[in-house]
């Protein structure tokens, strides 16, 4: 089974890897670029009988931090 | 409007952060992850009338390095 989680910084959280790749793309010339917010994205393969539990736990446990992330699970 | 740029490592690069997830993740006890590839994700809010041929040229010339990645745009 194949799936896509993403890891996102939460509303309010500063995002400086953001703000200078916004800065970068107004340097390169692209206007009209409001906002940029950088995550993370992993692509699991894991077996078939993989429990929504057993997923969850790993987003918390390793992949994302929860104090300022948000994280999003999706099946390919 | 709001575009998803998710980057991810080409075929048969190597992803050592993958790696060390995925031996990360056998070491917390989790069984059955047979493969974890690590990429990112931008989340960018651009002007409406931003064309396709100026978010493709801001993927190629700053997000994604196209020796080894490869580019997703998806509309939100």
């Amino acid at each position: 089974m194949k799936l896509r989680i993403i890891v996102t910084l939460k509303n309010g959280v500063l995002d400086p890897q953001g703000k200078a790749i916004q800065h970068a793309l107004s340097g390169l010339g692209f206007d009209g670029v409001h906002d940029v917010r950088a995550g993370k994205l992993f692509e699991l393969e894991v077996a078939d009988d993989t429990s929504d539990a057993a997923i969850d736990e790993m987003c918390r446990k390793l992949l994302a931090n929860t104090v300022i992330e948000n994280y999003r699970v999706e099946r390919a």
